[in-house]
């Protein structure tokens, strides 16, 4: 399977993620994890801790994207409404799950805390999901369908996305060379523009940075074929030389 | 107009974003910034460099939004392809622009640059559009109907940011007030959902974190109306002393 493409879209949900009080800090690490393991990221949403905003993206990227991660209100409090919406979305129903529930009594036994009303919400699941083990504190995570639900707390989405990643199709990887010059990018954007044309199938990208008071620029070309990448940098190489640019 | 809603929506352009090479730095920027004038980001959007996936994404958040904020996409290569598909979306003509053209002439003569044609791309602006000031590296963004240009170089958009905010329409400020507890959020689900219900008409989010090992809980509620944001924040404080839980 490894020549299929498999995409993946990602929604943020959360009200402290749009007020700016919380800067995202999952999208990145998703983002790159999907490159790693095969999984061609092509959207990101957020929304706030709003039924409708969250089903409606829910519907439109599940649609569209072999997967969709979700990230955040997953938690114990009235704020947490991920769950539920996830099963309006897909018309399926909820409930305090068996398995998420022993999960939740027996963490809390042995911690002495009391098991509320509010912390036994974290066990609430839509019917058919499988659970995705949180190594953290234990309130799982759920795979339904295409739909993978995660924390929004880093550490716990992270063992999340580690736990569900071997239960998912991953496709072609897509490679990576860079060519970095100190040069601001308008210098090499014309010789850039024939090489892109010259390789359609690689995708290249010009990235300018400031950093320390000095201009540099970096080239990215990107492929799941290694040969054809091999060949696009190295004639890249080669036209900026010839250019006296490199 | 105070007592006005004004909202937006954020969309992010870029490859580099969803493959995971670059973390987004300006979401949470322009999220802070919305939220300080008196602007209400309601949604938050990332995709590739694609005409198609621009043009979809710009025309379904310019609708439904009083404001769109794109970062992104409007340098000098051949992948910067935003202000041609903002003129797509929108339905209007795209050249270069004589005001953008006198900056970037002005600018290249006085650095002995050249003006290549590559360059002179970033004088591509979509017609009717009024020019956003860069003071860092002169190519303009662009304010045009409701939609509003930005770069992606994190410096270069927060000046844009700045000189356009004083041309745009704000509305009533989000306040917050803050209640931090060195306790897990589970122990103080029951009563902080019983105040919300209390208190419909403002927004309240608790937010765990697990920083130095040890747990704490922020509780934060947002209204903009100061009065009422006080009154509810005493009465929670109260019901949490009330508990033993302040």
């Amino acid at each position: 399977m490894s020549g299929d493409i498999v995409t993946a879209a990602v929604l943020v949900i959360g009200d402290e993620i749009l007020s700016g009080r919380t800067p995202d800090r999952n999208v990145n690490y998703i983002a790159a994890h999907c490159t790693r393991v095969g999984i061609r990221l092509q959207e990101v949403r957020v929304v706030g801790d709003a039924e409708a905003a969250i089903v409606e993206a829910v519907n439109a990227l599940r649609e569209r994207y072999t997967y969709l991660f979700t990230t955040g209100g997953i938690g114990p409090t009235h704020d947490d409404i991920t769950a539920d919406a996830i099963a309006k979305a897909m018309s399926v129903p909820i409930d305090h799950d068996p398995r998420a529930v022993e999960l939740l009594h027996a963490f809390f036994a042995r911690r002495g805390i009391e098991a509320t009303p509010a912390r036994m919400r974290m066990a609430r699941i839509p019917r058919g999901a499988e659970l995705i083990a949180n190594t953290v504190s234990v309130a799982p995570g759920f795979l339904i369908g295409n739909v993978i639900v995660l924390a929004g707390v880093p550490d716990i989405m992270q063992v999340m996305l580690d736990d569900v990643t071997a239960k998912l199709r991953t496709g072609a990887k897509m490679l990576t060379a860079t060519i970095q010059l100190f040069r601001p990018e308008g210098d090499v954007a014309d010789i850039f523009a024939t090489h892109q044309k010259k390789f359609p199938d690689v995708a290249m990208g010009s990235y300018p940075t400031f950093a320390e008071g000095r201009v540099s620029t970096q080239l990215v070309l990107r492929s799941t074929d290694s040969a054809l990448l091999a060949r696009a940098k190295d004639q890249l190489n080669d036209a900026l030389r010839a250019r006296g640019l490199l």
